[in-house]
């Protein structure tokens, strides 16, 4: 038969397996081979090809084959834990982004000892290299291969007649599965078992809670370190831990999931935020409104989000029952704002009208989620609409990407960012999108000449536009990979015509206008908690809470220390005075632990030379100097928006 | 027999009517007297009295003798209209607040020349000063009677078995009536129709939709001239109207009452008294939150609400349905910042904790209860809490008295406030309140003691307390007299308790805190109408969302204009320019109809000599000065918040 690797082509009998074959067309790479890709369908290495193919080898450097890797120490966790607790039944465990995991269920929970011994174990199991086989049997002996285990025994139940049913056999231990698997154990080269959690049998509560192990493996020991510094690095930055621990905002069983308390400290950064960016606005032309958070049935009705959205909304009333009045929270600002426009009849000299919000939204979705910050019920954002003749659109989306830009980058997020261009889905118009083919077509070719014009490098996303229209979303990541949108310009041809709202242009004729929807810095609390991500905790010092804190070295000092903190607050700096009896050496502890930029050490010199000795939590001391010459340090500071 | 009047007794014959008897004490006093209290019950002047009685004669100064007095010119207006339309039916004719109506069923609706019409019919009906004579008839005569007016008819047919049906007459007209009555038409002395409205018979829409004549009387002339020119004035003042006109805010039917919407100028005011309000409680020790606008059931049912305001609350779910997750809107924000409190245990070292919020909340009230922006459906104000040690009690009640004086004293509303200690009602304590009568009585006797300490001049309200603690109202009045609460002051003993808010005293013991909940300046959306309604729409320059308007005499004048504007705005003003076309003439009307403080009128002459020609809104002209000088007179106006 007749192999493609790599745009050659070689000859092999028919049957060979990929590892083998590989082996003879280049021996490194026989190494480090995890899985292979056998005409696009991912298969085991050992598994024999049969007729003329074209193959790939995956390694440790593709996503794919590191996920048969994981896969496959799954399979050594499962057989470490039966070594040590024969009694435990196995469930089920999949390679996941970042690892894997396997649920068992267990008579006593596992404990951190455990796992310990459980690791040990697997190291041993994987170093016998032992060979994974693959085989197939029919359903009754199948069944009566996993008779003592009753998860495998309803899984089987569940497979489709006439579907084979595979189990993969390593040493003594066989598991159910389809694979595909590595050939032999030996090139799990670094595992490490990173938690246990309960969780339902098949996620669902009315099942049995197991016991799950959460795990990871890579190809070789190196990754794995980098990995779990990382991770760790993550843990130490991830504002769900260290926004609470800091004091940014909290969360209460009694008011509920995705409704976040801001903390004086996270209430106080959102301010500032807040009002430069409606400063900014203000600026550029923008006009503020302050619309209500909700309306009747009949303005959804008329927007469409009663249709495209209804899930989505918080209803205060029954949605169906037409004989009562029905009031819905605003999931999105775009109709109430459009009232503003629609208050009398506009002409051609008003537009662009750039209106503004900071505007509070809501999103009804379920518990499960929620994150901290990012992922919430109610947020408030900077949410704006421009109101255009179309000779304006190009220019006007211009100058929205260049402040959205400006704003990202001021807050030190841009150079992490990404675009995507977010477009319908031409296959499937029907299925959640208004307005014609031609008006589509029309408006994405409009934004992609735009996009094009201006150099953004973005990706497209098929069938995530707006139901009213295509959109550039500006993306962001967490800590742990997880990405989400974090600002978004919207162009909008279809939704004035059903708000009615016109424009008399030149000749005194009613024109439909277009509309452009932005943010330009995306939701408060989200970008809150990128910041914190992003510093580690340590924002800014023009947007942090407290900027400084003067730490008296003896009690002699407390009355020029809170003389200094009120120099300071008049100069219109935050600054707080830390008098207590303790050590200094403890004061700076605590002004460090809580990420205050600059620490004012005043002492008995201090106080005889009017100085102030500076230490800045990053650098370090700096210095004995004047009040002054602070003064001046840190009005630079905050003035440039300094990213220190 | 015996008639005290005025503290003294007189003796007249039995059956001798008020008029009489009043014509022998005071001839002066007969001439305005208007209607009798006999023994407290308000009777006609011309009914005999037949027993000993306590009299006080009622006049134009007083309320009950003004209904009496409109009340009459009601018959005086059906009269009328009947003599000029005869097959009009007549329906009912009430005394109200300020004045009367009656409801006519007529074949074509009133119009205002008809009105004119009536007014003068009326004149020469008081003209004759006729006598209103008061006679009674049995059920069947009565009906006889009225058998041309289906609307008494059915009057008739319900009243109680027993009831003495009576009427009044003047001349040849006759109408059913309880009374009281005037003795004679003469002492009506002004009359005046006042506006045509539709009105269902008996207000419900099942019925038939009639014509209400609005209309009002007094005793003197110069009454009626002052009311209307109070009533003009309140029109041009009413902020429902001049709001609207101004553009600061719109209502929509899609979006419902109740639920304004902020245009540029109103979301501009409210954004500065918003930062203003902010900053200064910040300087006053406050520490920013912010907090969900909605939480599950469980806190309300904590904080008490759930059993307390449930029907003032929107729900999100059906509150009676415990098997799912069930949300409500906050109608207060206190259980919410209560956590801010409880994230941690606090210390007495860090108490008075101040805590401030600019917080939007939600009141389910019924559409008819709706009043422009004094009365909405939901509205954004500077709430706080103050958690303190009871030694600290007095002096943060004190401190924020005197915080809510001095923005009321700022923004020029305090001259116009009054004060209410909003007590419980001790008679029916299980009514609406919690806590025992122990708690109850401390309570208010330290909050007696206070006010009675500070000097506060208050009305004592019974029964209108929290359902946790008194209150200190600040109340303040529209343009038609309406009362409303603006800032309200709270003492409560009994809700730290319930949320398990503890404090570590320097013994090392938990102890409960006290709290206060307050105000500063009230809620944004009624303080803006209330300010509309103060200043007629011509609100001081630092609060004005168009601080400067440059208008430019000629063409060639544009472009500096606009370097004006520019200049300004780098200077922190809000300025706009126009450049039209228009006639100076016309530029300064529109600019004064829209109360902009100053215009800066620039022709050739200011161009070559680089000044500016100054216009007051209020002032006139200033005459022409330089830029700085302007700049520099503008800045003093606005840092020290004058009301100009």
């Amino acid at each position: 038969m007749k192999i493609t690797f790599q745009d050659k082509v070689w000859e092999f009998e028919n049957g060979t397996n990929s590892l083998d074959m590989i082996g003879e067309i280049d021996k490194e790479l026989k190494k480090t081979a995890l899985a292979v890709k056998v005409n696009g369908a991912v298969t085991d290495l050992a598994a024999p090809v049969n007729e003329d193919a074209a193959i790939e080898i995956l390694t440790g450097a593709d996503a794919e084959g590191l996920r048969v890797l994981r896969h496959s120490a799954s399979h050594v966790l499962a057989q470490a834990v039966k070594n040590l607790r024969p009694n435990v039944k196995l469930a089920i465990g999949p390679a996941i982004d970042n690892g894997f995991y396997y649920d068992f269920d267990v008579d006593e929970p596992f404990t951190t000892d455990f796992l310990n011994q459980v690791e040990k174990e697997m190291t041993k199991i994987i170093k016998k290299n032992s060979r994974m086989e693959r085989f197939e049997l029919p359903r009754e002996e199948a069944l009566a291969l996993m008779k003592d285990e009753p998860y495998k025994v309803e899984l089987i139940n569940e497979l489709p007649e006439g579907e084979a049913i595979s189990f993969y056999k390593q040493e003594g231990f066989v598991d159910l599965c389809a694979g595909p698997h590595l050939p032999s154990l030996g090139k799990i080269k670094a595992v490490k078992l990173m938690s246990i959690a309960g969780a339902y049998w098949r996620g669902s509560e009315k099942n049995k809670m197991l016991q799950r192990i959460y795990a990871t493996a890579f190809a070789t020991k190196e990754e794995l370190d980098a990995y779990v510094a990382a991770r760790e690095d993550a843990l130490k930055r991830d504002h769900n831990k260290l926004g609470r621990e800091l004091e940014y905002f909290t969360t209460v069983d009694s008011i509920g999931q995705g409704l976040p308390i801001l903390l004086p400290k996270g209430a106080r950064v959102i301010q500032l935020l807040q009002r430069w960016v409606e400063d900014t606005e203000q600026k550029a032309g923008y006009l503020l409104t302050k619309t209500p958070l909700m309306a009747k049935r009949d303005l959804y009705r008329i927007s469409g989000h009663w249709d495209h959205y209804l899930d989505g909304m918080f209803i205060l009333g029954d949605p169906y029952d037409e004989t009562k009045e029905c009031f819905a929270l605003r999931p999105m600002t775009c109709p109430f704002q459009y009232q503003v426009y629609l208050n009398r009849q506009r002409s051609y000299r008003e537009l662009p009208m750039r209106l503004g919000e900071t505007s509070t939204l809501f999103r009804n979705e379920d518990s499960g989620e929620m994150h901290g910050l990012i992922r919430v019920r109610q947020f408030t954002i900077s949410e704006g609409h421009l109101v255009l003749r179309p000779d304006q659109l190009a220019e006007e989306f211009k100058g929205c990407l260049e402040l959205a830009k400006y704003m990202l980058e001021t807050v030190g997020m841009l150079d992490k960012c990404t675009f995507r261009f977010s477009q319908w889905d031409p296959e499937n118009p029907k299925n959640k999108y208004e307005g014609t083919r031609e008006q589509w077509e029309t408006a994405q070719a409009i934004m992609k000449d735009i996009l094009d014009d201006l150099g953004v490098n973005y990706e497209i996303g098929i069938d995530e536009a707006a139901f009213y229209g295509p959109k550039l979303d500006v993306q962001y990541h967490n800590v742990f990979g997880k990405e989400d949108t974090i600002v978004t310009l919207q162009i909008d041809m279809l939704l004035a015509e059903r708000f009615g709202m016109y424009y008399i242009d030149e000749n005194g004729e009613k024109k439909l206008p277009y509309i452009i929807h932005r943010t330009s810095l995306g939701c408060y609390e989200r970008t809150l908690a990128y910041l914190i991500e992003t510093y580690a905790g340590a924002l800014p010092t023009w947007m942090s809470p407290e900027q400084v804190r003067i730490l008296s070295v003896t009690d002699r000092a407390a009355d020029y220390a809170i003389e200094l903190k009120k120099k300071l607050e008049a100069l219109g700096f935050r600054a707080e005075a830390d008098i207590t009896g303790n050590k200094i050496g403890k004061k700076i502890r605590d002004a460090q632990m809580e990420k205050i930029p600059y620490m004012l050490i005043v002492g008995d010199r201090d106080m005889a030379e009017n100085t102030v000795s500076v230490r800045h939590r990053a650098d370090g001391d700096i210095g004995a100097i004047s009040f002054d010459a602070f003064a001046a340090l840190i009005k630079e500071v905050v003035e440039k928006k300094a990213k220190k």
